[in-house]
This record gives structure tokens, C-alpha cells and sequence, in this order.
């Protein structure tokens, strides 16, 4: 007997008939003899309703506040489905994040996990239940509910997955698995049947927005196998596991736009030691997630610090780089949301020279500027116009020969 | 410095103005120097369709789950107040059942409250912060979200203003108080300026939906001084109190109209000792109110027993009279749904003779026929077919010159 984690999104659940189907879908893999806890998001689009909602009455909701009312939407979607499960005889109970005992730090609308009790959950599934678990939330040791950020429904999957050594963890979504650029831009993208987690990662944080980075991370260190597929048929996804044969052959296995970035600049910072310390020091305690770093060279002992942020973390970014700014004699800040980053992911990159020029020509040849560049040992990045980032993308993406097509 | 409770229905927090109109009731409050705890239902129609969506889903979605989707009515209405009352600059925080520590017993869709915690309140109340508490729901000492049943955010208003020593709890609807009829059946129905927690109670229990049964009865046990008022205007309500002056000269306060009952008839019972208490017994076990009952004469050896219970209990009620039924060897069940129970309340009706004739009189003038009568210290009430329930009101209203135009 296995015991099977399955997380579904919310556009999964989102009709009646949605949630019958992920019901049903549930249902086969109890009856085939597994032991199923089941994680599901809220429906369709009721977090951006409750968020439409409630900034009708505020311009700036407190976060805690946040937190108790988008923690509804998923509340919804457990009962809904242990209602429907236990309607088709699978007897299923569901459970809040704080009913399961997953313990977060205080970060309101961006909790990190600290600890996921296993006592409930092993009852009930020992009890021959399915457990129907409320993705994205968890609780505070004083009983406050927390949420985990953008796609905090993946984080509970797998760290749910780690806690009770689960055999696997199906990460379901309306896409069928990870591809080699976003099929919606690049016309002849390519499913790709494995990839590393250490691919996934840069995937991920780079915009391939199939799974969050942070459930990733914590399947790599729990040594989760994920397997990424669609809820809407029967194929078979991407498994996302540590390693793979002939991983040098492929020195590229994605390409990724991220048109949600936001380019900040410090404008005639002195140029001593220690400022970049301060700096993103002071981003850092405000857990603003800073994801490029660029300082152009010294000019009269001045210099020029740009990096970039979400743009969900716009308005506390500027806050406190202006802040920032002034407390360290910088001449000034600025900003620019016009901005996309491209990039390409592939773990044989360690053993490929030319990756990075092949991508600069590639850009070039299409007329794209290039902003800012950032590499890693799997990774090349590239700040561009935002303006031209799905172009860079079917570009990058044909330079290295992704697709169908040419494969 | 007063400790006021304040609590409002489902329709004060329907849409976004009437939240805010809500909030600046609030805000008024504690601007004023009071304390102020303010407990919610949930939106509108909320309740409504979340039910509508499980029963799609199902034909006879589990108790535990329906609780754990009906809560989450109320979690929204909480996040949003507190949400709005925080724009207004008033500091506010919003607390579940759970987080209150309103325990309960685990009887799901209509628990009983335990106990009701008041460190986390009181800790908020010092820190001058407006308390938001969700109605309607409690926690087990498993952890289980459980709800009060119908009403029982009145319930949940009236156990923090007992457990707080609140200096007043109101009570805001749609309705500016307590009415000799319902106005939307008897045209010249008059507003009752005061009343005491008896006569309230069997208003209440008798189809008068202004306050929860349950919650008067609270109120009554703990003192607790309950203003009934409208959260569209500022006029005075009506005050529900221990007593008043000249009670003794009021002798019937008001007339309530329920068509929520069904009769249930056990046909052939053997007429023998301990039948009655085997038949209520095993019924009050499943936790299903039994309101009026009648026994008629015994027939050779045999006898009918006829009661009446909620329209809500009547799939239970219905299996479970079948199964008593043949476990005592009575010929049969017979249902009917069409009956009203039309009462006339007052603690008057003590010191006065001749209300009960003169009930009977107004409804035999009026074609009105009645199937079974209960009586109580201050209370009359008479089954009678649902099709003559509003027409019997009226009459009863009128021979008791309730109206504001006889008066």
C-alpha cells in the first residue's frame, strides 16, 4: 500500500463539476488500496474576489486581517470535496491547516512552515479516511492564521509529502506538465518528461509558474518525487526528481519569462565597503525577496546599485529603499516596471561553454537590449524590455532548439 | 466606561455599504469611549448558498463537513469589518469561534456552548482594540468547528456579554425591535417597548425570529440586559428585561404565527405505563426538540400520540418515529406538513382568566379550525392548517386589541 499525496489547484476545483471530476479522480486512487491525503487551493477565482473585496473597503487591509479572510477560500474547497468524496462512499474528513497542526512563523501573507504535525492526519488515515487538507494556511503557536504566499497550496503538498514519507506527490493543475518555454507564448514548446529539482528551482522562480520555488526546495531536501500532471486528462506530467541519465546531453532543458519583476535603481550610492551590506541587509529583515543584484563600477566614488524586486512587493520596496537611500547619502531611487527577465535552466550547462554567448546572439538578433545579466551554475539571465520579452522567449527558445519541431 | 456588545445579522453586513455602515455604528461606539465587542453573522446569502452548493454535491452532506463550510460565512464577514473599522482608524481585530475559545459540545449543526474563554478578548479590549467575533460558531475540545444552529449568533453575543459582565447587549437586524405580530402578516402590528426574557422566550420559540430561543434564555439566566434594535436607524428598540412595571395590566403582549412545524401522529400505541417516556426518550436522545404533544383518550387498550417538531428534524424525526413505531408494536406513522401554530404570549396572562376562551372565540368566528392546543403559565398555542395561519393571526391580534390603532 502506497500513501499518495495529490494537490489540485484551484482552477480544478472551481465548478461543481470540477470538483466531481477531482472527486472521482481521488476516489480510483483509495480504492486501488492507497492511503490519499488530498491538498486543494481555493476555487477558480475566489482569492482575487475576496482581495477585490476587501480592498473596496481599505487601500491598505492589514495582512492579519488578509489572512482570515483569504483562508476562507480554500476552508470551502476541503469541505466541498470530503461533502462530494463521502457522497461517492469514500469516507474522507477534511482538516484545516491549524486542525492538521501546520505550524508557520508569524509573516503574515507570507508564513513560512516551521513544523506539520502527523498525528491527526495518521488517524484519520489510518482510520481508512481520506484526509482533504486546506492548502496555503497555516497557524501561529498563538493560534493565528497565517497564510504561506503565492502558491502556498504546493509548499503544503510537499511538506505534508515529507512529514509522512509520502511515495510520491502529484502536483495537479489545468497544465499537464512542465515544458520547455510557456506553450501559451511559444507556439511548438515541448513537455519535458524529467527534469532536476535543481532545474525546477530556476524554472520556477523564474516564471515558469507551474510550481512554487519554495515547494521545490523542500522537496529537493526531503527528497520528495514530484510528479507534475493535469487534472483534465490521464497523460502523463513531468517528474521532477534529483537526477536523470545523460543529464550533460541536454544543456538546456527550458527557457522562462518573467514579466512580473520590477527594476530598482540607487542612484550615487558612496562607494564604500560595507553598503551593500546596509542595503540589502535592511530588504532582507522586511523578507522582500530581491532576486538580480547589479553594481556598475565606481565613477568618482559614486555608484550605481540596481536590483529587482516582485512586483507584489512594489509599495513596501519603495517605502523602504527611499528610506534607505536617504540614510545612506544615495542621490536617489528608481523605478521601472517595465521590465521582463529571460532566462535558460539546464544542469548540463556546468559542462557546456558558449550557453551564454549563444543566448546574447540570439537576443541581439532579434533586437533586444539586454538591461541587466545575472548567471548561476545552471542558469543565464537577462533583464530585457518588457515590450520585447515574448519575442526574446520564441528567440531563446529556438536557439537551443527546444522544440517539438526541431528536437 | 461601558462594555458594550453589540451583534449584527446576516443582512447589516450583506454589501460593501452596508459593511461600512456597520463600521461606522462601531466606530461611533468606541469613539465614545465604550469597550466594544461586536459579534457577526455572515453575508446576506451566504449561508444559503454554500447549503445550495453541498447539496448539489450531495444528497446528505456529513454534519462535521456542512460545519466546516458554513463557518466560513462568518470568517468573512469578520475579516471584512475589521478590515473597513481599521480604514476608519479605529483599531480592530478579528477572532473565529476558535480563536475566542467558545467550546462546545460536539453535537455538529446545532452544538452547545460549554464554556466561552475571555483571555484573548479581554487581552484585545485592553489593548483598545474593537473585538470582531464570528457568530454561529464554537470548537471542540478536539479541535472541531462546530456551529450553534439557527441563531446562534444571538447565542454567541449573549454568552460574551454574560462571560465579559457586559453593561448591554444589542441586538441589530433588519427589524427596529419586538412587534405584537409580524408586520409583514398583521398591518397594524405595534412595537413593544419592553418585555420580559419569559414572554421573549415564547415569542422566540413560537416563530417571533427576532432573537434565538436559546440566546433569551442565556440572557435571562445571566442577567444580561438585551437591547433588540435596527442597524438602519437610530430609534429605540425594544428592551428585554427580568420585569417591568404593570406587567399584571398587559395581559397578552403579542401574537407569533410558526409554520415551520410538522405533526407527526403514532397511530395504536398500546395504551400501557412508560410508553411515552420510551417513544420522547429515544427522540430527545437523537437531539431533535419535540414542541407540542397530545395524547388522546384511550380506545380499547390503544391510544394515538400526536407531537410536532421542526420542519428541519423531519427526515430524522420521520426514520426514527418508524423504528419506535414497530419496536412498541403501534399500528403506524402519519406525517403532515401543513400545519401552523398560531400563540398568544404574556405574563399577564397569569392573573387573568377568560385569554384562552377568547383566543378560541376569534378563531371559531374566523372559520379556524383547531387540530390540537398547549398551553403554559404565559403562553396559549393552537395547531391549525397552514392555509388559515395568517388569517388566524390577524383575528387573534385584533380580539386581543394589540394593534397600534385599537390601543
Amino acid at each position: 500500500m502506497s500513501l499518495v499525496i495529490q494537490k489540485y489547484g484551484g482552477t480544478s476545483v472551481a465548478g461543481v463539476e470540477d470538483i466531481r471530476r477531482v472527486a472521482a479522480r481521488v476516489a480510483e486512487c483509495a480504492r486501488a488500496g492507497n492511503s490519499v491525503a488530498v491538498v486543494v487551493s481555493a476555487r477558480g477565482k475566489t482569492t482575487d474576489e475576496l482581495l477585490a473585496t476587501a480592498h473596496e473597503l481599505s487601500p491598505s487591509p492589514p495582512k492579519r486581517e488578509l489572512d482570515m479572510l483569504m483562508t476562507i477560500g480554500e476552508q470551502e474547497s476541503i469541505a466541498l470535496l470530503a461533502i462530494t468524496l463521502n457522497a461517492m462512499a469514500v469516507p474522507a474528513v477534511s482538516l484545516t491547516g491549524a486542525q492538521v497542526g501546520i505550524l508557520t512563523d508569524q509573516e503574515h501573507g507570507k508564513a513560512k512552515v516551521q513544523t506539520v504535525a502527523t498525528e491527526r492526519i495518521r488517524k484519520e488515515l489510518d482510520n481508512g479516511h481520506v484526509v482533504v487538507v486546506a492548502g496555503f494556511q497555516g497557524v501561529t503557536l498563538e493560534n493565528e492564521i497565517t497564510t504561506l504566499g503565492r502558491g502556498g497550496s504546493d509548499a503544503t503538498a510537499v511538506a505534508l509529502a515529507a512529514v509522512l514519507r509520502a511515495d510520491v506527490c502529484e502536483i495537479y493543475s489545468d497544465v499537464d506538465g512542465v515544458y520547455t518555454a510557456d506553450p501559451r507564448v511559444v507556439e511548438h514548446a515541448r513537455k519535458i518528461p524529467v527534469i532536476t529539482y535543481d532545474e525546477m528551482m530556476e524554472l520556477a522562480s523564474l516564471g515558469a509558474q507551474v510550481l512554487q520555488n519554495r515547494a521545490v526546495q523542500f522537496a529537493k531536501r526531503y527528497s520528495v518525487p514530484l510528479h507534475v500532471r493535469s487534472s483534465f486528462n490521464n497523460t502523463e506530467g513531468t517528474m521532477v526528481v534529483e537526477n536523470y541519465e545523460n543529464m550533460e546531453e541536454i544543456f538546456v532543458s527550458g527557457a522562462a519569462l518573467d514579466e512580473d519583476e520590477v527594476k530598482m535603481t540607487l542612484r550615487g550610492v558612496p562607494d564604500e565597503p560595507g553598503i551593500a551590506a546596509r542595503v540589502f541587509g535592511a530588504i532582507a529583515e522586511k523578507n522582500i525577496n530581491v532576486d538580480m543584484i547589479v553594481q556598475n563600477v565606481s565613477d568618482e566614488g559614486k555608484t550605481d546599485v540596481t536590483f529587482t524586486v516582485s512586483n507584489d512587493d512594489l509599495s513596501d520596496a519603495k517605502r523602504l529603499t527611499e528610506e534607505i537611500s536617504s540614510d545612506i547619502g544615495a542621490e536617489g531611487v528608481h523605478f521601472d516596471s517595465g521590465v521582463a527577465k529571460i532566462s535558460v535552466v539546464g544542469v548540463g550547462m556546468r559542462s557546456h561553454s558558449g550557453v551564454a554567448q549563444k543566448m546574447f546572439q540570439a537576443l541581439a538578433d532579434n533586437g533586444v537590449n539586454i538591461q541587466m545579466i545575472s548567471t548561476s551554475e545552471i542558469k543565464i539571465s537577462c533583464l530585457i524590455g518588457e515590450d520585447t520579452g515574448k519575442k526574446a522567449l520564441k528567440a531563446v527558445h529556438d536557439a537551443f532548439g527546444l522544440g517539438g519541431k526541431q528536437a
